[in-house]
């Protein structure tokens, strides 16, 4: 029953999408000469987006078979597997397959909606504002729609074949689909940095030969690298980041499950199961998931605009309405699916458990409320920390980066104590409840809150690039300036979308990163002891969950394991513990830690690399054809485009196999060292907590940066051409591949890092 | 006996350097015009370690009074308390004070060799590059052995008095006098930052006024700042670096003392005690300590050069001649103080406990020498990251500074790889000892190992700000070319061994991170556990430590901390627990990390805000007295050193109080929540990997900088004054409050928060 109306929500959302993307197709697509520009990014986008899923392909199917060989021949079988290694290995390759392609999918039909929509949108603003702010977030709504109910659909899907093929316990159902988070990380992980490294190489190509060398302006149409300008904004923000929520929905709905199934049986042991049972409250978290589709429907067809008024406000006004509707959905799913039958003594807090955990989503949707705002006091112009870069524009670029880099290091403090006010809340909430495991379930639900909202979130970020390149249309087919200021206020908007996206997808990585550690711990647990353990006590000790239980007769299972996992004699629970006070363990945080910084470094290089090849496109073109920068000859875009497609694709490979493989080598190692689970757990906590700050800091100096340069561009400290200005596009500059390439595939990373552990821990073990 | 040897090697040592301070100031003291310069220098040195002085006592005496109060009044006395409270709070309180003026002495002297030595360097480099070379590495020895042996007899001396005094169990002394560790990082840390910040805002604000806007060279004598920068150098790398290492090797040593404690507890309890008993291992550390000073002594000597050769080698020369000698020394203490009595059965591996050790030792001693070629290869312009920044910098400023990061990411990882080792194999080497608590205190010898070189590389830290102030001696009193040819080839041997005093700090803080760790859980243990539990069981289960000892009948006394320790049966052993998987201790490391950010923004914004007081006023004097520039008029210097004086002093303090506080908040309000000891232990250890990734970060790529700098000026890629020497100058100062504020601040923060939580531990349970 909550699995069908999942199912159906899934589909009847994704049906939505497809009559939005024909009514944002409907639109006109203005004059010939935009419809040339136009065209031209979108064969650049789809060429590179085809290039790139080959590539993602190959590497995908090559890991797949590793995974699958790894699962069925490498492995030694453990007597708490839910099924043969054969049919397990089967299991999680297909999971993860799959999950790589629903991936693929959902980026894809996000991206072409998104730069047909940019021609739409500037179309539009030859007429109305409001039609034009419509047209851009309808289209990027279909993204939103797409990656969010595709992941839904995926993990939902997978979960009724397996209950029914299988006659699977359910809850072992989480473990073997994991895979499908792991596939969409993997997807994620290649399309950010490809798509990353894409859109700074040709920014930072296009800006040092044509604005500093050359002298003309951006998006002028005689630097053969503007297209590929254009054709980034798509691919990294649009792509890119679709593919980092969709990894996200994914691997925390599994990871939420798993602690569902957790908390569902330790209330049945307990004597006093919840109402819908053990499905009930694993199904809870897509069923809120869900009802924040339709809430983020109502949201995106609320915004509406005056054709004076400013755009930012009637898109807050649609995320104030989703954020309302999903607290409501959030109100009924706690309600129907996390009440307890009645029949409890009366004071027993167990009664009370929907209503504790209704709020620990409060708390996740007050938590991404407070990342927006966090992120715009660091990166507008209107507060202290940019106004402060801007001022050390003054005495050149040397302090203004110093600024800048100083602003980048205190911003990461509100976050962290966000953050830690939100883990430590909805653990405090759900720990009312008095169960074992109730307290992580709550930090779990808390992230299901702040994800409550992902879809219209995602819509306002690809908002982002279809203004970009509508501006950019409008700039490049010289429309009149009344029409290029419609389409600068939409751009300026779609700026701080953009930025905030980022706030948000770092701040729900962070705060889902408590809730992966602990399904990696509970997977571990679960091949490590003995099923059900506590059970065997608690019979003896009596029902009602009450202290002095007695330990369980049968030790843990004798693996490398064993002794993370101690016994709580008041509780009854097995404790999984990560001990950094244990050298082994200690060393592997630390090398999650400079995974984190290394891979940081590779990304900023590749960077670095690819636009170097851009560069030297631009300066070969312009002395080849001296026609181009006098106006009579054409330059070639479709060579630039090539040329970074190829750079792009070949500079992620790098970070990429990094990323992936540095977590399997410590398992490894550590494993033979005879503590490989523990080691892992310490590299993905440390590293996570060094990614969230590292990011944090990426993000938000590039985006501090970036409005200095603007600050100073509204003609403040000698506005446009002055010294300070070319201070401030220096910043501006060093902050691209932070706030573009580095700071989001750290995001990318952080999940994958989880989602990689889940997957392979019964290796490690 | 051993306690005697230590005291009497200290105070030979000491006289040694007073010995070497007369021969250093018997030298010439050059021409009346060096001799301005150097009184210039020696006056502002000297007035801003006078007001340093004062603020810091000021600090300290309030601190001491909380300390007194909090450890007297308000904590509540635990049964595990080695004396009363009052007593308590005398010892801690007294040794604090102890401590923190140790080093001030010990910075004070070295300081005022130091000042002393810079114009007797200039004036031999007239007749003799050796003789230069000698002076200048003799005066930075006074500086070197006044550190180590201050910090071995106030050690030494503390122990000694506490066990004539008190009646005390050996073992429960170093816990008494961990407030001299505490003190010592006390002085560091504020010396460290107001030095440092003093440093940096008087060379970029001389840079940004005289280089950048006047267009007089650097160390022009008509730039008004230039005395106050002569002088940052001694302030910073001198006075500052002094009471870093200071501060390491004390509470190194009181750490070492803790752990060696619970070996030799632990080999009584099985039955064996080492030879010297517990004494004789607790003091084994300080007799190696003691040995190394003998080695740095003759290595010191053994500095000389040809008047042609290079002067690197000469330093080189005599580090190679101390590691061996130390080395050597470590052979020696190991066998005499580790080894066991006859009588073990054949085969037995505590037979081999002193080999292990002296094994353990060797690898410290590999590791210095890893890291300080590590350091080489990422810093200087002859290998490959120098040349990848000095050739971005072609295209401009931005690409400088993204190349600078991206090295400086990515050096992070090699020495995380050199300490992981060094963690894993001293830990598994001394764990071949079969005791418990071994492959701890192999951790433990590794440090001293490590350490046993200290000595001599603070001589050589030394030699950088007394060569380089010897060159700006020579440059403003206008000798001939062939002098100062020579003082700027001791200034870039300077250079070079400043930036691998750096690696070796941060290396020697990250090695000392785990022993500091484990001494605070060890700590945490003796207040929490009932006195030996583990002989209870080892009673019952056999005298040899053989497996299958029963759990002890007592269980932990029930405090916050009390299921931070684990039963184990195998070895008999209460094993410490710091469970990142809980939410509040995860929550702590998450604080920890950001802790790091937070304080490096607060140590470069420091910089900006005193350097632009001196900006202020060297225009203001520039243009009151147009005379200073044509050089008509001379420069008001005493006015910018007070400025800069004051100004560091000022923005030392919030750093300085965020760095102290920080950790004591998160304390006491997770006390509260009753996992108080656990959460602060992960913020310790989480604070210190992210603290050694990002001075790594600063350091290196501080250093990176200044050499692709370097690298151009030798006429690479157009020379200076080229645009690619403006965009690396542009580098160059962005890495200098990275390299010599925030970078060395942040090694005495990680060494502070463990001094800090070591002695506050009994507060924080």
């Amino acid at each position: 029953m909550q699995l069908l109306l999942v199912l159906i929500i899934s589909v009847l959302s994704l049906v939505f999408a497809l009559w939005l993307t024909t009514n944002v197709l409907k639109n006109d697509t203005g004059t010939p000469e935009m419809q040339v520009i136009s065209n031209a990014i979108k064969e650049g986008a789809e060429a590179f987006l085809r290039r790139q899923y080959k590539t993602i392909s190959l590497l995908s199917v090559v890991f797949a078979i590793i995974i699958f060989v790894l699962y069925a021949f490498l492995r030694t079988a453990n007597p708490n597997d839910p099924v043969s290694p054969l049919s397990m290995a089967g299991y999680v390759t297909t999971s993860f397959i799959f999950g790589a392609l629903s991936s693929g999918i959902a980026g894809y039909i996000g991206m072409f909606v998104s730069i047909r929509s940019n021609i739409r949108t500037a179309s539009a603003a030859r007429t109305s504002l409001n039609r034009a702010l419509q047209i851009a977030m309808r289209g990027g709504a279909v993204s939103g729609l797409f990656v969010v109910a595709m992941s839904l659909l995926g993990v939902g899907g997978l979960y009724a074949a397996l209950s029914r093929l299988g006659g699977l316990a359910p809850e072992k159902i989480p473990f073997l689909i994991v895979g499908y988070g792991f596939g969409a990380s993997f997807v994620a992980l290649f399309a950010q940095l490809g798509g990353g490294i894409y859109t700074k190489a040709a920014d930072v190509g296009a800006d040092l030969v044509g604005k500093v060398e050359a002298g003309i302006p951006e998006d002028d149409p005689r630097n053969p690298a503007v297209i590929a300008d254009l054709v980034g904004d798509n691919v990294g923000d649009c792509a890119g980041r679709g593919a980092d929520l969709f990894e996200s929905t994914a691997a925390e709905n599994i990871g939420a499950m798993i602690l569902a199934a957790s908390l569902a049986l330790a209330a049945q042991r307990a004597g006093f199961g919840f109402k819908y049972g053990l499905v009930g409250v694993m199904l809870f978290p897509l069923v809120v998931r869900a009802f924040g589709l339709i809430a983020s429907i109502i949201g995106v067809m609320a915004v509406r605009t005056k054709e004076d008024a400013d755009p930012m406000k009637a898109l807050n006004r649609g995320y104030y309405i989703t954020s309302v509707l999903a607290a409501i959905g959030f109100f009924i799913g706690s309600k129907w699916l996390l009440s307890m039958p009645d029949g409890l003594p009366a004071g027993d807090p167990r009664q009370y458990a929907w209503l504790y955990y209704f709020f620990c989503g409060i708390i996740g949707l007050l938590t991404s409320v407070a990342f927006v705002f966090i992120t715009q006091y660091y990166t507008e112009y209107k507060y202290r920390p940019v106004k402060s870069i801007a001022e050390a524009s003054l005495t050149g670029p040397a302090t203004n980066i110093i600024a800048g880099i100083a602003v980048g290091f205190e911003c990461t403090a509100l976050p962290v104590i966000v953050i830690s006010i939100a883990i430590i809340g909805s653990f405090y909430l759900g720990g009312k409840v008095g169960l074992p495991g109730s307290g992580l379930f709550g930090t779990a639900v808390a992230t299901m809150g702040m994800l409550g909202t992902a879809a219209y979130i995602l819509a306002m970020d690809t908002f982002g690039p279809i203004t970009d390149n509508a501006g950019g249309i409008v700039e490049m087919s010289n429309q009149p300036d009344n029409i290029r200021i419609k389409t600068d206020r939409l751009d300026a908007v779609g700026n701080t979308t953009k930025a905030l996206t980022k706030g948000y997808a770092i701040g729900s990585a962070a705060l889902a990163a408590f809730l992966l550690f602990s399904a990696y711990l509970d997977e571990v647990r679960q091949y490590t002891l003995p099923a059900a353990p506590a059970a065997v006590a608690l019979q003896r000790g009596g029902t009602t969950g009450a202290p002095a239980v007695l330990p369980p007769t049968k030790s843990p299972a004798s693996n490398s394991a064993s002794d993370m996992f101690n016994f709580n004699r008041k509780t009854g629970e097995w404790v999984a513990i990560v001990n950094l006070a244990k050298p082994q363990v200690f060393v592997g945080g630390l090398l999650g830690a400079m995974l984190v910084f290394l891979f940081s470094a590779f990304a900023i290089k590749a960077v670095g690399n690819c636009a170097y090849t851009v560069i030297n496109e631009v300066r070969r073109q312009f002395k080849e054809k001296p026609g181009i920068l006098a106006g009579t000859d054409k330059p070639d875009y479709a060579r630039c485009v090539d040329i970074v497609t190829i750079g792009a694709l070949r500079q992620m490979v790098l970070p990429g196999l990094l990323a992936v493989g540095m977590p399997i080598a410590v398992g490894v190692i550590f494993k033979l060292m005879g503590i490989g689970a523990e080691t892992v757990a310490a590299f993905l906590m440390v590293g996570t907590i060094c990614g969230i700050l590292l990011a944090t800091f990426l993000n938000n100096s590039g985006g501090a940066w970036d409005n200095a340069k603007k600050f100073i561009e509204t003609g403040m400290y000698g506005g446009k051409r002055s010294d300070a200005h070319k201070a401030a596009v220096v910043g501006d500059t060093v902050g691209d591949p932070f706030k573009d390439t580095a700071g989001p595939s750290l995001h990318v990373l952080i999940k994958l890092l989880s989602t990689i552990t889940l997957v392979l821990a019964p290796l490690f073990i």
